[in-house]
């Protein structure tokens, strides 16, 4: 079982809107509510390729109920802490007239430590059912920037690996309790690094592998960057790799880098090569983009960009 | 007890956001989601006033749950017939740079045959502990436009006096089942008349009396009609009145006229004079204005304004 730590996840509400008025009175042609967040569009995927999955976290309120019933339908197994705050929404106009989106992004709940401790007793028992763990998302107000670090920590030592997918110092003191695999994307290198990795021309192979070099000498055992369109880079402990999709998806890039995570996780279980390992991750990413709702994506397109992918053992240009 | 029928409720949430991006991610400052729809409304007004009160209606989903808890913690007691669909969300989007609020409102769940012989089963049990009943707001998708016609004959039956706050169809249907009160708006009275009942200097006052008049020979035993700043008018077995506000309220107008409908239902069942009724209705109609949600107002504000409202038997000018 893959176990997918949600700490902040949230009730995605989408409204179509054929050609919004910002000052009147709007009535959505179509209305959405889903299971949203990094974490939970992890824990979707692995569920579409066949992958066993528990998702752990934090819920709280009737938007935390709504959440919980969502993923029971869509068959994702989930043991949430209870909390005494309301789970975050995430509200998106999406204007077919315009073709705009506005995002409006609720806040977290607060977390309090007596709820964290009740969380880290359940994730602790439920290490030893777990072949890896993915830490995804935000962190909520009120957690420790360092609860990444200390959740990593907590799975290696009960000899599970970790992949880390998250941003800022949350991501640098995770980075630094040695996960399997850190997974960030340029701009969350870039900030890293302090610097830019690429130019007008595109990405700047060269200074993303030196940036991911940097992050794999402070702790993890691999680092593996999403370059958007231009596939993944991996810094890992067989060498550097490229990997690249066969062409540019169009759709929505939404969940990409998430459907990536859970491909590196799932790699990780089977026990696949990096080469094989991102070859799928490539494949979901990119087949995630092909299809409208983040943490979805059609088997077909998966197949097909699988066949097509192109990894390849890597020296910065 | 005062019955109110909420047939269609919401939860509205809104999002204050300081300068919105319409095409870009929003994080508002501030998030309130609360219990909305013209009947809670009445409620909660007549629950601020020392009513005792029960809403009656359909949630379903998490939404509903929503509704159902917000109103649990503001003490207004609920007996909702549950249904499969989702209870609707209104979203408002309040732009304090711009002084601007864009709304989204979702279309409201089907209510199915049976749903509806259920709720038909509990709103003749609930009438026999009735004193008044308040059928107000929207219909949702599935009920015939009979249906405020059917509730407001079973109530006369049991010998409940009905204040209907309804538009269109549902308005013309309901009035001709002779409920007491039917309390349309200016823009709905044109409606049904099917003529302007104002001109450029303001609220035309012998045509809204005409076709108060129509209306009122159409079946119900009163018309009372909200002409926003300039008060209401009254068209009863006791002649025209006409009540009127001490001076224009600044603030935010929604649920004005659900505080009118719950003041001309309470004044029914404390047996208020035509003149007492609509004085009380005014005042607390002006105070709901000057407070900033709908469904509230300060007490304070209702005594002032309740001294100096004037009330008149009229003569249409």
């Amino acid at each position: 079982m893959i176990l997918i730590v949600a700490l902040n996840p949230a009730l995605d509400i989408t409204h179509h809107v054929p050609g919004a008025d910002w000052s009147g009175v709007n009535r959505p042609t179509e209305v959405h509510a889903r299971p949203g967040g990094k974490g939970l569009n992890v824990a979707r995927t692995l569920r579409s390729i066949g992958a066993e999955v528990l998702v752990m976290g934090f819920t709280g309120g009737v938007t935390g109920e709504g959440v919980k019933s969502a993923l029971s339908e869509l068959g994702v197994p989930t043991a949430f802490t209870p909390i005494a705050g309301q789970t975050r929404r995430t509200f998106a106009v999406v204007d077919a007239h315009r073709r705009d989106t506005a995002l409006f992004n609720e806040p977290g709940p607060p977390v309090g430590p007596d709820e964290y401790a009740e969380f880290s007793v359940m994730y602790r028992n439920a290490l030893a059912a777990s072949t890896a763990v993915v830490l995804s998302g935000s962190l909520p107000p009120g957690l420790s920037p360092d609860t990444y670090a200390e959740l990593s920590t907590m799975a290696t030592v009960s000899g599970v690996p970790t992949v880390l997918d998250a941003h800022g110092d949350a991501l640098l003191r995770g980075a630094a309790a040695r996960p399997s695999i850190v997974k960030p994307n340029l701009a969350e290198l870039e900030a890293l690094a302090g610097r830019r990795l690429s130019t007008q021309r595109g990405v700047d192979r060269r200074a993303v592998a030196v940036a991911a070099q940097e992050l794999r000498a402070a702790g993890p055992q691999a680092v593996v960057v999403t370059l958007g369109a231009e596939g993944l880079w991996a810094t890992t402990d067989d060498g550097d790799w490229l990997a690249v999709p066969p062409a540019q998806a169009v759709g929505n890039p939404t969940g990409a880098g998430d459907a990536v995570a859970a491909g590196l996780a799932h790699g990780l279980v089977l026990g696949r090569s990096w080469e094989e390992r991102l070859r799928h991750a490539v494949a979901l990413g990119t087949a995630s983009i092909a299809a409208p709702v983040a943490g979805e994506f059609q088997h077909a397109d998966y197949t097909q960009v699988l066949a097509e992918v192109t990894v390849n053992r890597a020296e910065a240009r």
